[in-house]
């Protein structure tokens, strides 16, 4: 019997349709599953007649794979993974690669790279995003860990990966780099995620309640913007959500509790910010949104006690729709500059030579993120891969110039009427406090120089000569300030 | 000789005033420090004819302290804390006590109480607030830990703390909770300090920028301000700071550079509020600002991408002043009630019983948020002692009421004309989504159904029952909703 070309550990979703995509791209996989009625009911009914192999052990598996073997876990994130790659340590041999396809978070996939490479094996942790349908016909694929390992699964895994570019040649896949580096890239692309949908739901928040537009007439607006530069799977998908009607002629949508859940990668994404000293503002109010989303009866309450009478609208409407996709775009635009910002940081911190314009093609297919916009955050790096931040790249700068006073505007407008807006209005901020020479950060430092003696530097002296006032100090001779030599 | 009533080690400045502070309350006090001569300059100099006992060795301090023996840590956080408790541990019997005054961790505080319990002996963690100062004339004290300690700890804690109220009479110290209680709230306050610069500082940028005021112009309002609902030390010191002028007749604050240093206890506070599930914008943003001020050179080139011209103020900037005054207090109240929010939530996870009340009162006296605006807080949790949210109490629904108008005036101006008011926008906008019944979660509930079968709940059926709606199924007589048992 001919050997497999890979393992693959854990027969839920996503491992099944990862099964059935590698072996319609002509590699023979064979699988293994804790409960082995899975593994039984997949071999006979889904793979029945095709190159899978079922096994019932993890001495199976191990006997039935080309060396170096390569076994793939879609297994739970967290202990189920450390798990299983103890028992595979116990059958693999040296130089054979253990992968992790699930959602890891990124420092747990840095310390298994560097385990497992400890026994003489080599480890992947890969993003694998696109849900089931991606699974099967083409996920986005982020991985990184051992890089010796990436010349024997490149061939599977940009077979199996989304495809984008004119000709459809350009693979969705490709080496991020070491340790934690895959799942790491595989975070931020979720913390966007998290940013990106905020943004559509403040558009479509000022929409239903700042214009009284009707769910169809939403629809109509967001099947328009899917017509240009915002096209994207997310705006399309809100455009097809807009538009649903049930059976019995009602708008899903607006029966759905307005309670978001998350699974915690947004949030591991704006802890890595705060950790790593990078301002990720949009994300981070978009993690906090979700939190509030949550909060459905105190809001009940204290919509009670703070009634609100939204003013209806008196200008044109059709206008106020433009500014909106301005204000949307813009704030896109300041969301992955952002991100960006966090991956060029993460980089230094853990020793990571990231190809940012590789990271938007592999985000530009496949993936819940995916859109046109990401091409040009591929040409920016194109032609400067080392854009301090992507606010400064001049196309993007012309769209912000075009977009600033729509932006301004959905901003006043939304804070004057009360309807939230937290992720344009911190996108609008930081954009503000980021093109501001001067902040007024030097009476910060002069507070923290007041109260706890931390010092400061001045705009006379040069940068790393730290001065201190005796603030309090009575009389006109004291001296103003001491220099810390 | 007389036995000491407390042990300290570590004669740094916290330290050495912390001493002199409890032996001139009476207090009888071993000093230890690991470079010894600083033990021999301390009670031959500062401490000379006090009762303040020098010790040599940790042996020394031990044999010099009456039982259950206390002894207080001043050193720096991290490994030395594990450090002296192991050397402690080492010297002292069951029942005496180590106390940690350092700003450590709160997670570290409750690893190191649980440690020191299983050896049979108690500790306490314990925020100390108020810098050099406050440590001499009396501190803000948070302690917390193993309750049976308080009791031994609490005559000298009390006494050497500040004092508040009408007769002066109420310590600025309580016991706060078991485990890591105390440095958890101290963490807090360190985060509510964070973003009350934060808004003094927007005040001060826009004022500066937006209408053109002198340094001396602001001084004078900062003066104003103080002497009405915004009565705090941070105010204070800003209307000083304002007003210094140095021996060459200039304003200092005008010669400080505008990068903003932190030591991490903003950060803290933001990540466990995303780990607590807690919308905590204004501090996360106040973070946000700090990392985005220590970004200079690249603020310098940006600003030179996009040219800013702030139009000049064309209203009555009497008025104005006065809105934005109202714009600082209401986002003051959203911070304490986002701060609150967060202590709630970690009580429940923690298993604490918090006196919030109590808590107000700690702050008031003797720690850098100090403020009359703290009995206001002291009063809506005596009045009601489950209070949801600052903002379910009267007294702060109609302040923020009487605010509202100016605050969003505030917010629509600096967005409009290039100000950077982050802190004070996302206050608003967690107002205006607190407030609302219906956020635009639906939406995002159906993209996450849509692409990841997240399911959902519905407004027309019971809470706890999910929906997953085949959105992409074709054909009108697909079933739009299946309920999942």
């Amino acid at each position: 019997m001919k050997q497999a070309d890979i393992g693959l550990i854990g027969l839920a979703v996503m491992g099944e349709n990862l099964a059935m995509n590698m072996e319609s791209k002509g590699f023979t996989v064979a699988v293994y599953n804790r409960t082995v009625e899975k593994v039984d009911n997949f071999v006979k009914g889904r793979a029945a007649g095709k190159n899978i192999i079922g096994c019932r052990t993890l001495e199976d598996l191990q006997a039935s794979l080309s060396v170096p073997r390569k076994v793939m876990l879609m297994v739970k994130a967290g202990n189920p993974v450390d798990e299983y790659i103890e028992k595979l340590l116990a059958v693999l041999e040296p130089g054979d690669i253990i992968i992790d396809g699930g959602n890891s978070h990124f420092p747990d996939t840095a310390r298994r790279a560097a385990y497992v490479e400890s026994k003489g094996l080599l480890f992947i942790g890969t993003g694998v995003s696109g849900g089931e349908e991606g699974a099967l016909k083409g996920p986005a694929m982020m991985p990184g860990g051992s890089k010796a390992a990436w010349e024997y699964v490149k061939p599977i895994f940009q077979s199996i990966c989304a495809k984008v570019g004119r000709h459809g040649d350009i693979p969705c896949c490709d080496w991020v780099g070491e340790g934690g580096a895959g799942h790491f890239v595989k975070m931020v692309h979720n913390g966007i995620e998290y940013g990106d949908m905020q943004l559509i739901c403040e558009a479509y928040h000022l929409m239903r309640d700042g214009l009284g537009f009707s769910t169809e007439e939403m629809h109509q607006v967001f099947a328009d913007w899917n017509e240009g530069e915002l096209d994207s799977y997310l705006i399309e998908i809100t455009r097809d959500i807009l538009g649903y009607v049930d059976a019995n002629g009602e708008r899903t949508v607006e029966k759905i509790l307005d309670t978001a859940g998350q699974k915690g990668t947004g949030k591991w994404t704006a802890i890595t910010a705060l950790d790593e000293g990078v301002a990720l503002t949009l994300i981070a109010e978009a993690v906090f949104a979700r939190f509030l989303s949550s909060q459905k009866d105190a809001r009940v309450e204290a919509a009670k006690k703070y009634p609100k009478e939204i003013p209806s609208f008196e200008g044109d409407k059709k206008a106020f729709v433009e500014n909106l996709k301005k204000a949307v775009y813009a704030s896109k635009i300041i969301s992955y500059a952002q991100g960006y910002a966090l991956m060029r940081e993460a980089a230094k911190t853990n020793g990571w030579n990231l190809n940012y314009g590789g990271i938007a093609m592999m985000w530009r297919g496949g993936c819940i993120i995916r859109s046109r916009f990401l091409d040009k955050i591929f040409d920016a790096f194109e032609k400067n891969s080392e854009l301090s931040n992507l606010l400064m790249d001049d196309y993007f700068a012309s769209v912000i110039n075009d977009c600033a006073a729509s932006w301004r505007e959905i901003v006043s407008y939304a804070a004057k009427i009360g309807i939230p807006m937290p992720a344009i209005s911190s996108a609008l901020n930081y954009f503000d406090g980021y093109t501001t020479a001067r902040l007024p950060a030097n009476l910060l430092q002069a507070q923290r120089d007041y109260f706890g003696a931390h010092t400061y530097e001045r705009i006379d002296a040069p940068r790393g000569q730290f001065f201190h006032t005796n603030w309090t100090g009575e009389g006109g001779d004291t001296t103003s300030a001491a220099y810390l030599a």
